[in-house]
Parts: C-alpha cells; sequence; structure tokens
C-alpha cells in the first residue's frame, strides 16, 4: 500500500514532485513552504489539502508517511533528521556541509528500517543505468577516463537567497557538481581519494543582485578526481568534470566513459557507444519515447531521473501491505545518506583545493568534530 | 618570386605538405630522410629530383631557399639553426625542449630578416581567424573561459619510435597539446602565468611495442591554464584542455570560448556561434565549401592549416622580386620562433605540475642554462 506524502519545499522541484508522486498513485497529504502565503499559493496550484509553514505540522501529520524534502541546503538537516526521529522514511535533496550530512547518516544507521534516501536522480536515468550494466558487462574494457560536462545558464534565483552564497550551499560545484560526483561513483563502483578544482564566480552582480550584495558561489568549476586504488599515482580512473554555468539558452549534459576497447557517451538521456574497431557510434538507448511533463527550470536528464525515482518509490512501498513498509529492491540503487556524505566530503575536499591549489585528500568523517572547533573556522573564513 | 624548398621530413606532414606547396606554385627541390632507401622512395613517390639523408646537402644545395623541417622534435633544434646560419628561411615543427627552442629564438634574433617560423598551423584555420576576429569585436563581451578538447586514436607509430617516448618530444601534451596552447594565447592575446596538469599513459604497451619497451610518452592529458593579468587570482581567463588518444575510429577537436554576453564554438573546421538571449546556434563559418586533398592519417583541422599556412607562405613571398625575400604581412599571424619558446615552456610547466601535483608557474628561459647543470637535471630523472 502506498504511503501519504509530506512534501517540503516551494522551488521548482517541488512544482515537478508532486504531479509524478500523484501520477503513480501516491496521496500528497501535506506541503510545507518558508511563509503561509507561498504555501497556500502553492497547495491551491498542486490540490494538496494541507498546508503550513511549520514544519512540525507536516512531520506529525498523521497521514504523511513519507516525508520529501526538497528546500534550501542549510535547512535540510533538521527536517530530515527530525522525520527520522518521529518515524517517518525521508527522501530529500543534498544538505550544506558534511557536519550535516554526519547528522543525518547517524540519524539514519539509528532507525534502519525507516527509508533514507538522497534524491539524487541521476542514478535512475535510464542511460545511466544501462551505461552501468554496459560497463559491468566489460563494453568498455579496463575503464580509464571518464570525462563529464554540464553547461547551463545561470542557477541564481530570481532574487538574492542561498543560491548566491557559497556558504549556504548554492553554486554549480553544489547543486550540480555533487549529482555527479554521486553518479560518478556508481558507475565506476569506486570512490574520489584525491581531488583537484578550480571554482570561479565570473558574475558576482547582475541586475537584480547588485549594490553591496555579491555572488560568492561558483558558476565555473572544474575539477578532476582519482578514483579507487589508493597509494600508487598511475593506477585508477581520471575523473573530469566541467561545469559552465554563464551559458543562456543552452542545457548540455555529457557523460564519457573511455576504456580500452570502448567509449560510451550519455548525451543527454540518451546513450551512445563505440567499441574500438567499428567505424562509428551506435545509439544505445534512445529516449525519445519518454512521455513526461515538460518543464521549463529542469533539465531533462534530471526531470527524468526524478520520474524514474519517484517509479522506484512506488514499486518499493507496493511491495507491502503496511504503509510504512518497504522493499528494498527497487531503491537499492538509490544514493544513501552515507553516499550523501561521501559527496559532500568530495565538495568540500574540491572547494578546499580552489582556494589551496594542491591536490586534496578525500577523507570521509567518522566523527563529529568539535562544535567550538567548527566556529573558530568558520570565524576564521569570514576574515578573509 | 617564390623560393625553391627544401624539405626535411618522412612522416604524413611531409607527405601532405609537398603535394600543396606544388598546388601554390612552389619548386620542392630536395628531400632529406633519415636513411638514403626512405628518402629515395618518398622523393620518387612525391617527384622531387634530389633526395639525401645528409642534412648539408640540403641546406647548401643552391636552389634551396625555403627549409621545412617536419622531423622528430629532437632533431629540429639542428638542423633549424643551420639553415637560418646558412641563410635560409624557415618553417619548422616544434623542438624537443625549452632550451632547444632558447636556441632557435637565438639564432632567429640574429638573423631578423630571414624568415622563421613555427609551422603550428591551427591558427591559420579560417574558423579560428574568424574566431580571433569575433572575439576582438566583442561577440562574446569579456572573455571569461576556453574549453578545449581533442579526442583521437593513438599518436603512437608503428613501430618503437620517438613518438613513444615522453623525453623525445613524444606524446598527446607534446604532440597536439603544444598546438593548443599556442592557438589559445593566439585567441585570447595572452599568456598562461601559471598551469596545473595531470598526464597520464594508459596503454604502456601494445602488440607491437612489447618486452623490455614501455610507452613514456602520455596518451591523455588534462591541464588548466591561467591566462593574463598575474597576480590576482580571481581575475583573468579560465583555459581548460581535455586531451584523449585512447579513441580509435574518432577524432574530434573542439575549442569553446565563453565570455559574458555568448560564446564561440569551433567544431573541426566549422565556426558556431550563439549570443546570450538568443535562441540557438548560428553557423558562422561553413567550411563544407573546401577543396583539398584528402588524408588518411591527419586530421583536417591540422590538413586545412597547413594548406592555409602554405597559400599565406605563397602570398609573402609573391611579394617580392627577389628569390629570398618576403614582406611580413600575410606571415605575421604565424607563430614565431619566440611563441614556440613560449609553448614549450608551458608543456615543461604541465609536465611539471603533472609529477608535483601542483600550480606551476610558466616562466620563459631569458637566459641559456648550464648544460652541466641540464646533465645533472636529466640524470636526476632518470633515476626517479
Amino acid at each position: 500500500m502506498l504511503p501519504g506524502v509530506g512534501v517540503f519545499g516551494m522551488g521548482s522541484t517541488a512544482r515537478v514532485l508532486v504531479p509524478l508522486l500523484k501520477a503513480e498513485g501516491f496521496e500528497v497529504h501535506a506541503l510545507w513552504g518558508q511563509s503561509e502565503e507561498e504555501a497556500c499559493c502553492l497547495a491551491k496550484e498542486l490540490g494538496i489539502p494541507f498546508h503550513t509553514s511549520r514544519s512540525d505540522d507536516v512531520l506529525l501529520h498523521q497521514d504523511v508517511d513519507l516525508v520529501c524534502i526538497y528546500i534550501p541546503p542549510s535547512m535540510t538537516r533538521q527536517i530530515a533528521v527530525k522525520a527520522l526521529g518521529i518515524g517517518k522514511n525521508v527522501v530529500c535533496e543534498k544538505a550544506a556541509t558534511a557536519v550535516d550530512l554526519f547528522k543525518m547518516v547517524t540519524a539514519a544507521r539509528y532507525y534502519p528500517q525507516l527509508l533514507s534516501i538522497m534524491g539524487n536522480t541521476l542514478r535512475f536515468l535510464p542511460a545511466f543505468v544501462a551505461m552501468r550494466q554496459l560497463l559491468l558487462e566489460g563494453y568498455v574494457g579496463e575503464l580509464q577516463v571518464c570525462d563529464v560536462r554540464v553547461y547551463g545558464p545561470s542557477l541564481l534565483d530570481e532574487s538574492y537567497g542561498w543560491t548566491c552564497e557559497e556558504l549556504m550551499g548554492g553554486g554549480g560545484l553544489h547543486t550540480v557538481g555533487s549529482a555527479i560526483i554521486d553518479l560518478l561513483s556508481y558507475l565506476t563502483g569506486a570512490r574520489a581519494h584525491r581531488v583537484h578544482g578550480l571554482l570561479r564566480t565570473f558574475v558576482q552582480q547582475n541586475n537584480l543582485i547588485r549594490g553591496i550584495r555579491r555572488v560568492t558561489s561558483d558558476d565555473f568549476c572544474f575539477f578532476q578526481m582519482l578514483m579507487g586504488g589508493t597509494g600508487s599515482s598511475s593506477g585508477g580512473v581520471c575523473c573530469t568534470v566541467t561545469l559552465n554555468f554563464n551559458m543562456p539558452g543552452s542545457f548540455v549534459q555529457e557523460v564519457m566513459v573511455v576504456g580500452s576497447t570502448g567509449r560510451l557517451v550519455a548525451r543527454g538521456t540518451e546513450l551512445y557507444g563505440q567499441r574500438n574497431g567499428s567505424k562509428g557510434e551506435e545509439l544505445l538507448l534512445d529516449d525519445s519515447g519518454w512521455v513526461g511533463p515538460e518543464v521549463k527550470d529542469m533539465p531533462l536528464p534530471q526531470l527524468r531521473g526524478l520520474s524514474s525515482m519517484v517509479k522506484a518509490l512506488r514499486q518499493s512501498f507496493q511491495a507491502h501491505e503496511e504503509r510504512r513498509s518497504w522493499a528494498r529492491g527497487p531503491v537499492a540503487m538509490a544514493p544513501t545518506f552515507e553516499d550523501g556524505l561521501y559527496v559532500q566530503t568530495v565538495v568540500e575536499a574540491v572547494k578546499r583545493s580552489s582556494c589551496s591549489g594542491e591536490w586534496e585528500c578525500v577523507e570521509i568523517m567518522s566523527q563529529e568534530p568539535d562544535p567550538n572547533h567548527n566556529l573558530c573556522e568558520a570565524l576564521q573564513r569570514n576574515k578573509n
């Protein structure tokens, strides 16, 4: 039986998510928004019976068994941890810091019977499911290089807010790069152990953000990850990622993996491959048959992935009679909070590298840092 | 009046160059090859009256006024410097080291009335001539990012030789990357002051190179260059370059420049552009009208650029009555030996960065290093 859903979010993702949930048969009982008016307005638009600006009203809502959290990163941890504590299943987007993620991991470990996944949807895109399968089957031989680029228009909101602020989880690396970091570990089955990166904010002010306000989040980011086998510098897969969000009017997402005997390329939602020795590329997965909503603000791969994730959620919950029970199988490929912690750790290592100019090690937090130490660091950072 | 030409070279470039020279009205009088047999064979094939394996026979040939040097990098310096000393005009490909280039620069400065250019032909490709012009006219606004990728099949020769050997000038960075480094300084009008890079040799042995022999030259290379204004780390143009020569059956060359108000992309020999606010890309230069030889081993942009360079040489020499005199105008855009020294300095800085893992400064040599010091370094290097 499908669980009742509560949605946290006001942005374009929430606007897309609710219709997708409904199409799969989920009932969305409650919506949370940052202000009463916004929540009211969106609830009316999406046909949700209950809305609020107080998070507890959704978390404690008796018909809500699954909570979907698509809100600014700095608010995610608090809601996600509380939802698990109250006994609700959780799907959420990225949090703002590795410390946040660490707290979420701790909560998820404490309630292993509850579903807790990162709503990072690229893994669910059929092109990447197929790519991973072909990699496992040896289509490209020994994997050497992953080369990813994402180009698109500005990620900034129309008014000043968290998207402008690096420390609040804004910027291309945190918003889009984290989905790519997760995807590459899913595809390669390995994790980055060293990273190097360069971040830039080319557009620091625009028509809407001016005066004393300045954008601090990156609109251009370029990083490399060395995956797998630690130690030897010659072994392992090299991943290179280029993100550029100074390209209005376009959205390009290309993920290429190159190995000793061939290569695979996902362009948008389609998958192409070429084995060494063959004349040209073959189309391996044509996604043109997909029928779904068209959404202005969301690139097709994200939209298509979100749709597949909602389908997987339906299958997972459908398998059981009890509303809150779910089967692991259909969502086994989803990123866990542990995966989220890994991704955030890489994001922070890339940022460190951009400051230091050096390769930085990716070391996953294994215990919560002293909060006073953190405070000192934050103060230190603001001084610079 | 057009000068008589002597060609040094056995490879595919020489094989393409000679017909292009003849088509423009140059007479090729002499050919040098590494062995008497090879030289004889190729001279017959290309219809060149004189061949030799002794370099002086070409350099001192009375009908030779222009020497084209397309031989392994480690041999270039010696021939180029000698040719200038004998009073011949010189077009040559890259040398093996910055020290070589420094000696060539010294010779070129000593004989300023002689033509001395690097046969790096991408600058001459009409797509890049147009791209540079549009950049100057402000098509993209303030330039932010250059993003280049070149993918292709292995650069290794069929038998073991200099192409396998990093110290002999083999590898993607030295062979192809150097042309890109030159191109980017031509396009941006700036030079790299800091670089970071990563080189890999994924294929160290193959069917033909095995046993105790190992490839040391890179087949994958990835580097970043910070251009222009030194000092401030936030200003200036970021260039990112990805070279991958583990992709048999394909050749992709894409050069993209992104600025504050638009972008330009050269794909192969065609130029596209998009201004911010417009719906899609416009084709700015369609190169499909070009008629020229088709050559299996040489990618179209290189071939097309080589052809344009030969045309420019013809115009340069045609302007004067005297066989050895030339006009600066038509070849003013060609890279000088100074440009060659800059390019080689960047190549070596990228290699250093790949070893050190750190950003390396690009410091152009201003006096010849002590040869004994060099020897020590080479010994040191071999130990590692």
